[in-house]
């Protein structure tokens, strides 16, 4: 039997799936984005015209604007932006130097939000631990007074699983190594890459301990540091990281709407966040998803018209210092959350999407089976009812809002996540048209359908 | 008939080759060096223990100490150093700002050799050229005044053969620049990667032309920019770089000999270059050579024990700004050119050797025949006879001496050229291995035989 045989018996033995009126409206704004490429061109008036944009920064400031230029210029028939105060955190110079036995300079960045060293930098002698338990473990005697190298290696993986596991050496690094006593902290860098790029990302402090400089090295200079430690002898570092807190700024959600015609209460939100980084263009995080959503919500509006429930579009400040612009729209907009029929971020790259994770009312969760099968047929299968839904709506559910999350191809997402490489060249203009498609397809269906997975079950 | 069969009838249709007991030693090396590690072990400990070490530095004057002592502790029976007189070039600080119409920060390194600009930086409108022959041919009132960007893309080659069509805009672009009136020149990287690394490397200045500051942005920064174009409005830059001519120093070619127990005066003369850019660590370019021709000569006295002819191991100074401890060292040497066997440098990274170039006289050029039949045999294919020997080398067969090349897989040399990301981790230690087993067969064969390539046809 050929091939192709064989995939017209299977399809035999499936029940049939009913066709929707809502269904052909995805199906219609399909073949019209497989034709587009406005999410590529999105990302790329962004990174090209704004650039690098961290909370509270001009570039910040300009990304704001940028975002309402946007909308108006794309036809939403609302565009409107919501005040979120953000600590405003400038990472200055930064510099790191092995004094002895072997001089030579390593790439360091400095984590975000870490104090400064002293302007004259901090030289100490480096002890080195394999993990953040290990660190936990270690005799105070021996980590007094000293820089602690947290030496974590991270795996590649599609779903990028290992982040979560190496992650807690960039967040908490700083207070456990100041709880043994150390007077900073350096981490090899929170990525899959074999490079000298650093990366960075936010850290934390806690009150109870004290504050010490926390730093990320690459993974080229973490290994070259490794290695010293075969000599046997002391290993001698200064560095001189000259970061800053600049105080309290207004930043902004920024939010473009198409009205629904029929019912103009009921809210598809699909949303990226705005800022990024500011070492690289942030392409990728999350310009990439400020693209795919913007384009999702104007190619229904172009294959569609007018859509039946309101397609809200927000672009969120301040993902990358605490989901700041999330938790602020839920607080603004407490009284109308259960509006949203369900609510989505795209937040992981540019990967083609493999996979749709839901968490809808399970009563009604398998109703648009004809849409499920629609992006299965494209290779996006239907996963678990358990979703996050992503950062910035994770807090959604919560308030009973369904939620659900587009699983990217996330294999190298962490070669190029929060470093000065996140820019344009690295999303390949093929992906993030399925992207967009894909999102453009359940916007679409979502937005002409009476399907309404409220309330979604609590977490 | 099966493919094994198949091999078996060719082999009956080629003339049989006479083995030689030169060839039994180089079989022999060729096992032990199959298990050995030894020339990763020792770009390992260069660039772990050295580091960056451009010519005239600390660093340099640490790689030379280091390449003493390295010969000393691998039972070299002579070692010593010739002076070489080297200019200082020290790098410091390097910026560059698009301040209109989209203000953001562009990647961008000092060419090699590049004078300063002024302390506040140089601002001006940026021309773009495709070409350095388009700058050439430009009218003179377009460019004058004006920061000129090369920005002219580079494909990747296995053999590297795009690098010398693009090379030119490095070395030459700032007195083609300041001839139509320029202010400062800056290039896309002479690079083959989608990064943020920019591409540092030697540049010159022409006495009867103004000279003006010359830096390489980063491809994806010179994608950046280029797209900045797009809006039809006047882009403005302000470049800052502080590098700084630091005078003479005194740097050495690093020789290492085992001597020869029949014919000392015969010398074979395997080559590399100890200094590198001061970005990275000089991993691939040239760590890697100095781990391989001097394994090759370990490898080839423990296998062999003491050769025939002298096995010359020399680690040129000063190779990245103009060949200048190869230069020195003919001159140095002159009377005694003529004793040179062949001569051969290691200068293109660790990718895998797929062909041998020789330059021997062609009168006995085939007589290796047995030789060079074992090399095919691993892949390694007989080429051309108009090679140049390496950079280093390339001016002896003026002087009648026979030199040969083993050229790499160059593919992802250009990747990680002159960059802050040329570390050791780009090594992979099955490829160098395989670079030091063939150095090392082909050391052993000549220096263990009579075979005499000399004189060198003249170029």
């Amino acid at each position: 039997m050929s091939c192709a045989n064989k995939a017209e018996e299977v399809e035999k033995l499936l029940p049939p799936v009913a066709s929707t009126p809502a269904l052909a409206h995805a199906l219609n704004v399909k073949q019209n984005s497989e034709q587009s490429n406005l999410s590529y061109d999105i990302v790329k008036s962004l990174t090209v015209e704004v650039g690098p944009r961290i909370p509270g920064s001009q570039g910040d400031k300009a990304a704001v604007a940028w975002a309402e230029a946007k909308f108006n210029e794309l036809g939403f028939d609302k565009v409107y932006k919501e005040a979120v105060r953000v600590r405003n955190w400038e990472r200055g110079f930064a510099d790191a130097k092995v004094v002895s036995p072997f001089p030579q300079d390593l790439v360091i960045t400095a984590l975000g939000g870490s104090i400064a060293t002293p302007e004259s930098g901090l030289e100490a002698k480096v002890v080195m631990y394999d993990s953040i338990e290990s660190l936990a473990a270690a005799d105070k005697a021996e980590v007094e007074g000293n820089i602690v190298f947290l030496n974590t290696r991270m795996e590649r993986d599609k779903a990028g699983r290992f982040y979560g596991k190496v992650v807690p050496n960039r967040v908490n690094g700083a207070v456990e190594a100041a709880k043994q006593g150390a007077h900073a902290v350096i981490i090899r860098s929170v990525g899959t890459d074999n490079s000298r790029f650093a990366h960075t990302g936010v850290m934390r402090y806690d009150d109870k301990v004290e504050k010490i400089p926390a730093g990320a090295i690459s993974t080229a200079d973490a290994d070259n540091l490794e290695a010293m430690f075969s000599s046997q002898q002391d290993i001698i570092l200064n560095i001189n990281m000259q970061a800053k807190d600049a105080g309290w700024q207004t930043s902004y959600n920024v939010i473009g709407e198409f009205i629904g015609s029929e019912k103009p209460d009921e809210v598809i939100l699909i949303s990226a966040h705005l800022d990024s980084w500011d070492e690289g263009t942030g392409a990728l995080d999350d310009g990439a998803g400020v693209g795919i959503v913007t384009a999702a919500a104007k190619l229904v509006k172009e294959a569609v018209g007018q859509p039946k429930r309101t397609i809200r579009v927000i672009l969120y400040a301040a993902e990358e210092i605490g989901l700041v612009g999330g938790y602020q729209y839920a607080r603004t907009n407490k009284d109308t959350l259960g509006n949203i029929i369900f609510a989505a971020e795209s937040d992981f790259g540019a990967g083609q999407i493999y996979q749709l994770d839901t968490r809808f009312n399970e009563a009604v969760r398998n109703d648009p089976a004809d849409l499920y099968a629609a992006l299965e047929a494209m290779g996006v299968t239907l996963g678990n009812n358990t979703s996050g839904g992503g950062p910035d709506v994770s807090m959604l559910p919560n308030y009973g809002v369904p939620v659900l999350s587009l699983k990217q191809d996330g294999t190298y997402y962490f070669d190029f996540h929060h470093t000065p490489n996140d820019t344009l060249d690295k999303i390949k203009p093929e992906d993030i048209q399925q992207n967009q498609t894909v999102w453009a397809m359940i916007t679409a269906y979502m937005a002409m359908s009476d399907f309404d997975p409220r309330p979604a079950p609590k977490k």
